[in-house]
């Protein structure tokens, strides 16, 4: 089986290193301005720069005439991808890529589902932001495209931030939403296979710094059951209704038992990472069998697990690793902010979980404030 | 952190796809004449041929100037390995090795450190074979290096047979083994760190067939605490006496309580790959954080675990897998009889687990009489 991925960072690094071991042949389409982040991938497979008047047909074969392409990143090319669906599938479908790449349309789509999210108002043009009435500040103002972690968002915290932001007239459409007092942020990692099975692995909890994941901790000791099946509906009718195959992150804000949608990524994604290390199927592993027809692996066992990123770390800190602990490096060149691996962890106790993972997180440089899950 | 791996094998593509993850970088030093086999390890590191005429300086700088040099098999030029620990570490050491490499020394070995293995008689050449008096028949004659996987090692019946092996006059040393009665074969994965802390995962059952391994379970639901606890002593002895950095495999013969080693592998070892599918650190990655210094990883967790060898098979079996195993496929040529791959199964319960193992069994092939562990 030959799996084409469009991207080349990590998230494609970590669906090959699963890949290999089930025998799938991996190729990556790489983007010229990308080249230097071949180093996730490079051995990996055949890396192919995407390369301006080049056919679909010609892209196909360069990339090994795969029997699927699939994506690790939401800003792709999707016209291309139409294209390629003339010579082998192309799953998540180019439609859903479509939805969850832009955040009008996926708004959109989620109101249509009866799904909650922010109320927001549309911007064609960030210049018409002070021509609209919003809700109680501090707003959101987010890109529709090109926005993860906490890039091309600002906070408006008051009319002066919202003029201000108006006049600088930033490119692109926008939307502005309300702010949502949130009591905590989760996401769930939903897979959807060939013939329509749904599953969701626990209700993962989030913890961010700058808008970038800094660690997880799933399952959530924090959600109540009933937000579990609230959140599993939604996963179920978005997945369904967009005849989505593959892995589908969902991330949420939950206030009390309300649960507030923020955000689609069509993709695997760094909140599932703690999967990699535990005793079910990662998500990485499920999105290769959703994509490629196979039967779903497990999603839920009976430990607690852990996700911690390694963020402008300079080396493998494999001096950190314990006994319970799972090192994952991107091989990436090391940059001041940059995410460039993380450690997983798995215990028997949520108490044993948090002891092991706060040693490692205050070597790393997490603060007393931001270890509140702890 | 580099390593360089004596070998090119499946168990280097195990060792690699741990390491990678870990941040680790490899090299590979495979022999002319398993050129055709670099497909285990193809992408995963630098290649390269063992020539005649290289010195070790040369060598140690071909291989990328490693930080550590480890082994996947025990046949390796222990010579050229003393010469390179001029440049680096080789672990497991070098006298290990050699122990470890030929059945002779490993039973001496044994001997000295009180631990039961089959009566043996050492013969020089196997034309001696007939002029040595022996316990009762059946025999095993087995030369005392190259003997794994069944190879190499010839049951004799009676004396019809003795005398037929005595006037093969095969070439090398062998031993002639008593046979031993067992009621099953088990074996343990122990791991030394550089500082000298040592754990074993649990006891794993084995069945094989011809000699090569078929299927394992672990722990054994056929063991008492006495047994477990005696061959843990037993592995402990062992790595200790050698200073043995990284992982060994015992292999031992059980009938009743009694604990009889049959051999030692100075190497990760098929009988730990249901390792690589649990909530614990697996085999690789153990082996790998012993050799760098690092801490070891937990060997035992609360589920039972499978693993099932895929022998002969053509292409990846992924339609067999079910929502609780994981295929390791090895990227080899499939010939018939070749181990070309396994499929590792992890259960809350053994009943859980041999339900499930036992539907994907039959499906490649394994009959009744072999499935006498579920």
């Amino acid at each position: 089986m030959r799996i084409a991925v469009i991207g080349g960072g990590q998230l494609a690094r970590m669906l090959a290193l699963t890949g290999l071991r089930l025998g799938m042949d991996f190729s990556f389409l790489v983007e010229k301005s990308n080249q230097r982040e071949m180093r996730c991938i490079e051995g990996l497979g055949k890396i192919v720069l995407h390369e301006e008047g080049c056919s679909p047909r010609q892209l196909y074969q360069k990339l090994g005439m795969p029997d699927v392409i699939t994506v690790e990143k939401e800003q792709v090319d999707i016209e291309l991808l139409r294209e390629l669906q003339a010579y082998c599938p192309v799953r998540p479908n180019p439609k859903a890529l479509t939805v969850c790449s832009d955040r009008y349309q996926e708004k959109q789509w989620l109101d249509s589902l009866g799904i909650p999210t922010a109320n927001y108002t549309y911007l064609a043009q960030a210049g018409q932001a002070d021509q609209q009435t919003y809700p109680d500040f501090p707003l959101f103002a987010k890109s529709t495209r090109q926005a993860y972690d906490g890039r091309n968002q600002f906070v408006l915290k008051d009319q002066k931030d919202l003029t201000a932001f108006a006049r600088a007239g930033r490119p692109g459409a926008w939307i502005v939403e309300e702010g949502i007092d949130f009591d905590r942020e989760v996401s769930l990692i939903v897979v959807r296979s060939l013939y329509g099975d749904v599953t969701c692995y626990p209700i993962t909890e989030n913890i961010h710094r700058k808008g970038i994941l800094l660690y997880s901790i799933s399952p959530s000791p924090n959600v109540s059951a009933a937000v579990q099946a609230t959140l599993q509906q939604y996963a179920k009718r978005l997945v369904d209704s967009l005849d989505y195959i593959g892995v589908l992150a969902i991330e949420c804000f939950l206030k009390g038992d309300q649960v507030i949608v923020n955000e689609l990524a069509p993709r695997v994604h760094n909140s599932g990472h703690w999967t990699a290390s535990t005793n079910v199927s990662c998500q990485f592993e499920n999105h290769l069998r959703a994509i490629t027809g196979l039967k779903l692996g497990a999603t839920s066992g009976p430990e607690v697990n852990g996700m911690l990123n390694l963020i402008g770390v300079e080396k493998p800190p494999v001096h950190l690793l314990t006994e319970r602990s799972f090192l994952h490096w991107y091989n990436k060149i090391p940059r001041p902010g940059r995410k460039v691996g993380h450690i997983n962890f798995r215990h028997a106790s949520f108490s044993d979980l948090v002891e092991d993972m706060s040693i490692v997180a205050k070597e790393i440089g997490v603060d007393s404030e931001e270890m509140r899950l702890f």
